[in-house]
């Protein structure tokens, strides 16, 4: 058989370079989440349909990758964590509230290939169930907050939103009810056809020219001018965001957006979105959720999170040069000049091991050239040669790889592995 | 709506106790893969069924969760990490010899529900690819048994079999060479059913008695009569593998079983189990297979690897007691009397986290006793209270929450937390 097999469409190998880029994420994420005190939740990678439909509709099933098992029981993979974990938390009442979670891994989604998105990607989260106040918010803003930091991120700025003040706010200017999710829509589109075409499209839609005009201007100004709104439903819990973020030093990167919405989604007040400064790149979104866990057959139980994108972040830091990587992992290649030097090889090879530093041996029973070759295109940055020579003379030749200098190490003294690391 | 939506058959959601414990196995475990230059690699969640279909036969369909596109393009959840790994490297022939990966993550199977096994579980690999010398294959093994070594499970021994031995060796005794397969078959079941079931089977299958007896004394004696098989093909290599696990410092944890057959997969010559000693429970499993790369349209690649099976590992960590963990990761509550406290609490908490030490604080505006209650839930060791008087003198209650006992300390020079970790 010659046929090539290609991953399936939509999908792609994640390479080691770009793996230990993911894992280094996670890694340093982890650490901090764990320091709020958030623990890791697994739920499975797909959910019965009649749960995603359950938030996402019937239509939600040209969205996501459906399909039924040998019993015919219909099915689908999961497109976020939140769903999965909500449904957890409905099937658990007796959990210890706040329950705090993280989670990590692959979610699918089946998007149009020509929006160049990926249909299998890797999302990592921070969810708080339980608590109804704006201070689980806040704490899941500054986790997210010190994460970004920790990754090398520091110029990021963090949008929030309450959409009940937006829908006030909409309101007190003369919006119908009724018609409120449709601002939502257009306003949602701020960031891409920006105040010109959210004013066309709602004038199309046939709204009050006069009301447009005020609104639109209302919402550039609402980061200067928040004390306008002061009397509408949602802004103090705003307010109390803004006060506790100044507690946890990062009142400097929160910035009010009124316009901000995050789609037609499930949020029932405040939406997030954080981004680097400048360049506006999101990173990450989120907001509150309080209605889910209810739908979904539990107790009345309010809920926010909040969710990294990584591929960005990480195409992100790759521009920025922020990864702290050698190329390989690996610190030194022993070569071999033939058989009879393994067996020494493979000892010392395991001394080094456990002082901590990586090292390779031949296993391809190659020649001294070839492993100098591998040494090289794997960039490992130091080589040893053991032979007949230096077994008698427990003298090696430390290589360093990128400046080709060499100098006389002891076999048995194995001190001058400190300054490898 | 009332519904309570369950996970889909056969999965389950992996509690915090229990994620945290597959985490500190994958943490443990990839610390030595990168010591011996193993490298991240990630194949997608599902694979074109076709190439499933090359590895397991059309059959395989009743054996995984097969599903379509929307486009109609045929694929099934991976069952495995190594045909996703073979068709990347069958597709990047330039790839760097040998090839080291590891690989974790989440697996599928159809399983039979009776079997009382999960369809979705997780993996833990590592392969070689590139290298057709047992000098991979020992180091895959050494890898892995100090893995178990770093796990705490030091009393495990690594049964090692080359088909291509038990195959000449049941060609020495007159076993004809295309009843081969028949035969493995049944000596495979050895471990369940035992020289007598396996006797009786294959006499129910028509061989000849005499023959039987001879290969059922020799397997049974094959770990301490090594030396009788000395002519047949195979057996070389086998020697060498256990010269140079002698290099490593295994010699005394391997164990060479010529009844050792692992199915009739793809395993071309080494197969490979490691089990706890003693309760003979089988943590990891691989061997080679030298043809799957070209199966798939690749060049001619030597493969070989080896897998945890990680929920059977993990239930013998629980039941010696071996996690070195804690109820939590939290170290500290930091328990507020009244609003006013909060803004003093979370920059405490900021400063105990930027000192390394895990710190909660209420995030549900909870009373005094309602916040003892939920640090005492979540096993959280240690518990601080702030009021207005611990505002005014700086001084603070540090709470033993196992022993009760608490002590003063100040809120101004923070070194007493070095006591707490």
């Amino acid at each position: 058989m010659t046929t090539t097999f290609q991953p399936p469409k939509g999908t792609k190998d994640i390479l080691p370079d770009e793996m230990r880029k993911m894992l280094f994420v996670f890694d340093t994420c982890r650490a901090v989440f764990e320091k709020y005190g958030f623990v890791p939740l697994e739920t499975p990678a797909f959910e019965n349909f009649d749960l995603l439909a359950a938030k996402g509709g019937e239509a939600i099933k040209d969205e996501i990758y459906y399909f039924k098992d040998k019993a015919d029981r219909e099915l689908g993979l999961r497109f976020d964590f939140t769903v999965g974990t909500a449904r957890f938390i409905a099937n658990n009442p007796t959990l210890t509230k706040p329950f705090k979670r993280y989670a990590f891994g692959k979610v699918w989604r089946y998007d149009n290939p020509q929006a160049m998105r990926w249909r299998e990607f890797y999302q990592l989260d921070v969810d708080t169930f339980g608590s109804a106040h704006v201070d689980a918010d806040v704490e899941c803003l500054a986790c997210f907050s010190e994460c970004l930091d920790k990754l090398g991120i520091k110029n990021h700025e963090i949008r929030v939103n309450n959409r009940i003040l937006l829908k006030t706010y909409l309101l007190s200017q003369g919006v119908k009810e009724e018609k409120i999710p449709d601002w939502f829509r257009s306003i949602d589109k701020l960031d891409k056809i920006e105040t010109k075409g959210v004013t066309a499209e709602l004038e199309k839609k046939g709204f009050d020219k006069k009301i447009i005009k005020k609104v639109m201007a209302g919402l550039e100004q609402s980061n200067k001018k928040i004390t306008a709104l002061k009397k509408l439903e949602g802004y103090q819990e705003l307010e109390r965001l803004q006060t506790l973020a100044a507690s946890y030093g990062i009142a400097d990167k929160l910035m009010i957006d009124l316009s901000l919405v995050r789609g037609l989604e499930y949020y029932t007040s405040f939406v997030f979105e954080i981004a680097i400064k400048g360049i506006r790149v999101s990173v990450a979104g989120g907001g509150r959720y309080d209605k889910m866990v209810k739908a979904f057959g539990g107790a009345d139980m309010p809920a926010t999170g909040i969710s990294f994108g990584l591929s960005r972040m990480i195409e992100y830091m790759e521009e920025q040069k922020i990864f702290p990587f050698e190329k390989t992992t690996t610190k030194l290649f022993i070569a071999t000049v033939d058989d009879a030097a393994k067996p020494a090889a493979l000892e010392l090879a395991s001394k080094l091991r456990s002082r901590g530093v990586a090292t390779e041996t031949d296993v391809m029973n190659r020649n001294l050239a070839k492993q100098f070759d591998y040494t090289n295109a794997r960039g490992i940055p130091y080589m040893l040669v053991l032979g007949k020579q230096e077994l008698t003379t427990k003298q090696l030749h430390l290589r360093n790889m990128k400046t080709g200098q060499e100098r006389n190490v002891s076999l048995r003294d194995l001190s001058w592995v400190q300054s490898l690391s």
